[in-house]
């Protein structure tokens, strides 16, 4: 019992994903000491398997060789333990990228589900992406983590962590799972997260908002840096602040309105100014375009623009800029397969 | 007096611009025999004026070392011939880049304009150039040649027209002038221009239509393929003919048909389909975003929302281009002034 009198419950977690986001997530949820924690590694798993992770960490110092309890090459090496019996996990948490057409989420961790037990924790990037694990898995609990962290991997094995792990967290409810379970096990997950050290964690009860509040980032910043090859700085510099990103900033308030998760006028505002004329950073989608590797096209503007065109909304200037960027998805492909 | 009974009339022509197109119809002017013809070269005064032009033309077969009647540094030159004596211009062809924020035609032309005598012959891009010049000359006639010809210069000296010199020519008719004066004015320089070898040139009633539908071609493959950095087939197999192009296409036609000059519907389709998928032309645009060069973009995509605005006229694809085409301008402007 905890001094709040709540039974310290032990969790069979899996976490899939160790990119910057993953595998701090893995640390905490380590360090929280209520889970046992199998990471699925791919590209990394023979290096990391045997030298672990080194950290370097704001919320938790610097770590050398750290591991979780165990680490495999796969999801379905994850079905079954070191002893060859099924494992019935508790909680799956995914922090991979999120590109549908490419790997879909329901496929890789289908291993690694109950039906009826496993709750799914998506701490990833863009809109309506629960639904198909939803409708994979009607029974069971799904869900979101919207994190806003500064973290990143050098090769080959160090993580380095210079913002903190800020996140909100709460169930996506659906006629699957009573409301109050959907609940309960959020707040397990995100009291078990607590206690591993992580900056601020707090549950919310419409976690959709949130969504819809870092796509006012993810949807504007993130896709025209890349789009133009620019900075955050001289994406404002420039003026395209004004003539680009807060219209589509306001075109996806009003989708998120439309939608019923309303945010506060003011949030249009503070996302476009908040950051100096001189910020040098380099968005992730704007660094996959550069690296060629497939971007988060669909989950962040495909998905909102299907759901403002259910709903009759307006949005020239997301629509154009996701046109655009198909073109460079069809490049990068293009040279790929080179 | 020639076949038809017309007076073999000669004309004071100065023509500024000696770029692809440019040159060649000093190449004409000069053939016809009918004009006295000045050109004013400003980059390229000091060579051409000692070795004059080798021309390689479809047209026109090889020159070696031509030149036209006279050349000169500037319009100030132009204004006064070798005696000192003051010039009066019948023609002043303009085939200059039209780039209205930094090299105004009104300026550029004033020393060689004389008012109510001198017609201005426009073999320019855009949309609405023409006003400004009205403006300033309300009594002057003005009209315009809507060319498509594929010609581009080789330093130093060397022009290559590798496309027939096919162009609309009509005037802008202007409470200023008499219709049928303007007409008659450029009746007689189409005359003259057709004497001279253009493989077509065609008088036309409305030049307007013209326009738009070069605009067609500029507004659309033009300036994505800048904004993408795409040669035309690669536009093309990406599918962003279908998911942008054509869309603009008929944004373009929309403003078109609002402003009296309607298109036949079939421009459309026949204006994206025409080149193949292997085509690895790179429009104008695009050369003078990878040189650093500035574009035309106001006249090309800025006059025509402007007059979508105007009209009322629904221009999500193009207004976003046009937005976006700035920021690269923007670049350009910070690179050059390094």
């Amino acid at each position: 019992m905890d001094s709040e009198g709540r039974s310290q419950r032990h969790y069979q977690v899996c976490l899939i994903g160790s990119g910057g986001v993953g595998t701090i997530a893995s640390v905490v949820l380590a360090k929280s000491g209520r889970a046992h924690l199998t990471c699925v590694l791919r590209s990394k798993y023979s290096y990391v398997s045997q030298h672990g992770w080194d950290v370097d960490s704001v919320d938790h110092g610097k770590l050398s060789g750290w591991k979780p309890h165990r680490i495999v090459r796969s999801a379905a090496d994850a079905a079954t333990d070191e002893n060859g019996d099924q494992v019935t996990y508790d909680y799956v948490v995914v922090c991979t990228k999120q590109l549908p057409n490419l790997n879909p989420v329901v496929g890789m961790i289908a291993p690694v589900m109950t039906p009826g037990r496993t709750t799914v924790v998506m701490i990833q990037n863009g809109m309506g992406i629960e639904e198909e694990i939803i409708k994979a898995w009607p029974g069971n609990v799904v869900m979101s983590s919207v994190s806003h962290i500064g973290s990143s991997i050098q090769e080959p094995n160090m993580v380095v962590q210079v913002g903190k792990d800020v996140s909100k967290m709460g169930p996506h409810l659906h006629t699957g799972v009573d409301d109050s379970t959907s609940i309960e096990k959020a707040r397990e997950f995100v009291d078990m997260y607590l206690s591993g050290g992580a900056s601020v964690c707090e549950m919310v009860e419409d976690i959709q908002v949130a969504r819809w509040e870092k796509l006012l980032w993810n949807g504007t910043f993130n896709t025209v840096c890349a789009l133009m090859r620019m900075d955050v700085g001289e994406l404002q510099r420039s003026k395209g602040r004004e003539s680009m990103l807060v219209p589509m900033m306001w075109e996806i308030w009003n989708i998120s309105k439309a939608a019923g998760h309303p945010m506060p006028e003011s949030i249009v505002q503070w996302m476009a100014y908040r950051l100096p004329d001189d910020c040098d950073y380099r968005p992730s989608m704007l660094l996959d375009l550069e690296n060629g590797r497939p971007m988060e096209l669909e989950v962040i503007l495909g998905n909102a623009l299907k759901k403002a065109q259910e709903l009759g909304v307006n949005t020239p200037h997301m629509t154009t800029v996701h046109k655009l960027l198909k073109l460079e998805e069809w490049r990068c492909q293009e040279r790929r397969s080179l």
